[in-house]
């Protein structure tokens, strides 16, 4: 995985399979069901979802949508392909589902960058005289790997951040004619991951941020999530990302969705028509 | 929420959660009712609305919406998210609404930029010696925005203004290959902004402006309002400003809507095909 | 409405709102009606067309569109919102409107842009050494508009033209970011405007061209209709056009709709699936 | 039609105007009729189209359209926008027509594009010291595009080409910021067409193309239309004027719709789900 | 096919025409049939996809989508247009069509380029001093050509490749006003694209790639089919080449389809709603 061209990519490590399915009510004929209907199918909705997040290696959860982009958005974390498949079309055979209507969907692997290990491990055998491509190189690099993948494994491998409000958009940067983010040296561009990243750690109190990485699975580059109690920081730390240079010339931004956790005993609730928040 | 970076980016303030919603009647179903069933449809519905709009914090209004973009928009102004999410769902539950299609919708939250107090804060701060990040600096930052706040605080928990005609819009400072707003400095910006002021300072009698921040919240940074008793002033205020350099260079817009405020008690009239204005 | 800044954007007046309404018949339902009760709906359609037109204040014309783009166009001029909404508004309580699907509307005021005048003006005041700003600046530019106003009354107030054919499209000056009309000065402005307005003139026999402003109004900056009786010259005039600076530079077109003209009487026939034109 | 300023631009002459439209079957509700009643619409269809290739004045034709893009093509050549119009309010009352959706369509005029002529003409005015504008030079344009209309005139008005084969794309000539056809000369762009011109002709007897100009009358400059029997030539012709630079710097496509030539009495096999070619 | 100017144009070689066909299943309709009939259509739809892929010249193979974008994909390999239009119309014959809506489709046929091989000829013969255009030239290259299509028959005309996964997505080289594909050098362009065969080297134990032209065939130039049994290869071989000057600067990329390769007897269950992978 490594040779003479690489080192100028940054490595990544990836965890769990992401999917975001955001779904419409179709209102109107949900609430032609008598109530006893409706409250039967949600009780058998929310022990799904109670089911669905319980499974061994992953987790599910769901969120109330804000805006006519939809009503419900699910988050499923799974540990193949496969998984996320059969939950998916798991959900698909509900009766709930007769009454909904696909709004937006995203597919991506929860994803760290090691920009700043590449650019390190690099450095240091550089020192040592060790170019890329030779043996020691690519052996040193392999084992760094492995070490990184075993530190940060609970942070591939999580359940779905606690936090009241999510935060859900899908991201590119920017290959424009004069500012390309992929012409960059490594070292630029991981000048400004280093920025960038500052300003998530300011926030880190209050925000905890899932990158799922989707290049070459969905049509972004990546799928954010924004996990907090306080829906505000997440235009605070938009906002003030939007003036670091990794944002301000090579964030392009796809649609934004924004929930409110919903447990699964308060989904009958809401599609008995009452937020209680 | 001030450090060595922060300076550069202004402050702002917020207040209500703001939610701007577009229906098309289905006019052939909903004329498929007998007229008596419609008109206590209506006046539930103009209940609903008159109930909707005492909310203790916040508003919420109607306007009869022009061309085929919708027929009905509500604007919601509410303390939370959750409060949004509640009177939404609350719509959705209304006999009327299973005669409504979707057309269009925008969440963002009241928010005050502050330009000027930023850098006359800085200067201000500079001048004592006294630089970014140091704690002197961020205590008087701290001190000056809650002072702000209350001097403001009309402004950002506020009823919906009266005008009779409402034109709503999306838009986006620009983030070109050269022409990039992010990119200017904080002074460069405070100038544009202030020239962007004086053009609405020059149709504040005429025009009330309710800006809605939603960076992070939906797919444009800021939801535009302008409340108007003359439409005309719509036109000319964004025409002189679209020669302003903050719009000419910078501003992106999206799709606009234009509405004609319905009092409660008028919207049994217009569900009956009649508008008599 | 005129200070220091105002005299670098060219002044406008404004006349009767418009409305561009196309829909496209749902031919499989409207068919399966009897052929007696298509008739009468098309006549009663037929009666409102007419009465339509007959407000006193403004005018109603209908086209039969061609392509899938929609199958009649309705174009209102009206002197209020109110009064277009109220038109709007009771075409949908039609019982031909059960048969049609919305396709697409735009909304606009007949503007008449005046960059000679407000060159001539200005240039004339510093001739005497009047500055913008001045009383007798801001008393002469009043004093003047007023003028126009009475010159091009019927401009501003006026039927629908007569042309046969209607090529209706929205459009924007471009603001690019080498190639922005918005800050380009006056003069550069009003040279091109001159240019284009020597080929609309050499037109003026055969096309009757009617500019929409909707800055502000709609999500374009123009809505322009060109009636002739020779659906040829639209190709021709507007092919020249596009050599032409203004044009070849700076105009952004959106979609077009091409219709045929129908006299009220016309209609029946037409939704009886014969176009004898 | 000519003055100082038009020899810049080419003169065109229009023939027969053309509208293509695409449908897409309804299966599901096509298959619901028994297959007797099947096979009398298939034939009625079959029965219009056949005497809608007979008009006097201009042609017909069906394709059968790969992809989920549609299922039938329809071509119609027709000497007015009312004889079109005709046609397709026609077609509108089938009964086959309850079964299709409608899938894209597209309004042009067969155009000849005389850059040659036109920079010849002038040329030789200018060799004889006769300029633009003078009563000998318009009227030596004048009875030299009489001259041409009768050249050409088996070619503006015609046949739909035999080829078994279609492939129907919208065009534009690119106004980028810097890279803008419409502001090079004359001479640039006869010098363009003329590359253009070589590779068309090199395939000349193999495929057929019909420009149709859209200029003013819809959504793009130019509607083209390949006819060939051999599908692969479509994609050869193409690729190899990609790298000419009228179509590399200058060509925008629009989408790409590939049909293959259906005879009026295939129609009811391919409507009853069998496509022998 | 050789002239003085197509050297500077890459041959490509052409092999079986491929139809992407992605469709969303109506799952509350197919549902509300009674599992027996759900059964005997599932098993039906089994016997048709044996069935087509048996065809002797070609294959047809069925993927499981992920996300909202669809549920099946289908993918049919055929010697003409033709057949691929009959299998395409033989499967919306088929009960199961009656519950599918069409999501996406794609043709193109697959496509060799001939990048190195045009290079060298015409290197070869210029130092023999046979330049092209000349009747030598033009028989040495009709002669390697035949040459090349034998050597890759079987990479031209084959099976659809056995990877358990998909990933399908269309793609163009960028014709920008600054960074434009087409007016690069023959030699600029051949090394790009050994720079980016390199990295695909580096994967060819994992991934299969076949590159469908599509130039004059569908909306982008390119569809890229990769097949892999391991997801996540996608990902890393399409990160990897984003930085490769061919992508990074020259790539548009349209939407990405990803599915799990389903066998015909697997069908039946996951139209249960059962994934077992």
């Amino acid at each position: 995985m490594t040779d003479g061209q690489i080192p100028e990519i940054p490595q990544t490590l990836e965890g769990y399979f992401t999917l975001h399915e955001v779904y419409a009510v179709d209102w109107p004929r949900w609430r032609s069901l008598d109530a006893a209907r409706r409250g039967e199918i949600a009780s058998q909705t929310a022990a799904w979802l109670t089911s669905a997040a319980k499974v061994e290696k992953g987790d599910s959860a769901l969120y109330s949508v804000l805006t006519q982009k939809g009503d419900l958005m699910f988050v499923h974390y799974r540990e193949s392909p496969e998984a996320l498949k059969a939950v998916e079309l798991s959900f698909q055979q509900t009766s709930l589902f007769e009454f909904l209507k696909p709004a937006y969907s995203y597919f991506s692997v929860i994803e760290i960058g090691l920009y700043e290990l590449t650019a390190m491990a690099r450095k240091k055998l550089a020192d040592q005289g060790i170019g890329p491509g030779s043996p020691e190189f690519e052996e040193f690099f392999e084992t760094e790997m492995e070490k990184q993948k075993v530190r940060v494994q609970s942070r591939l491998f999580r359940d779905v951040p606690a936090g009241r409000y999510i935060c859900f958009y899908p991201m590119n940067k920017k290959r424009g004619e004069q500012v390309n983010w992929y012409t960059l040296t490594m070292e630029q561009r991981r000048e400004m991951m280093r920025g960038h990243g500052r300003i998530g750690h300011k926030y880190h109190e209050t925000v905890t941020q899932i990158i799922g990485g989707s290049i070459g699975l969905d049509d972004w580059e990546w799928g954010v999530s924004l996990h907090s109690d306080d829906m505000l920081v997440f235009k605070k730390l938009i906002h003030e990302m939007r003036f670091d240079p990794a944002s301000a010339l090579y964030a392009e931004f796809g649609p934004f969705y924004l929930g409110i956790q919903l447990r699964a005993e308060q989904l009958p609730q809401v599609l008995a028509g009452r937020f209680e928040g």
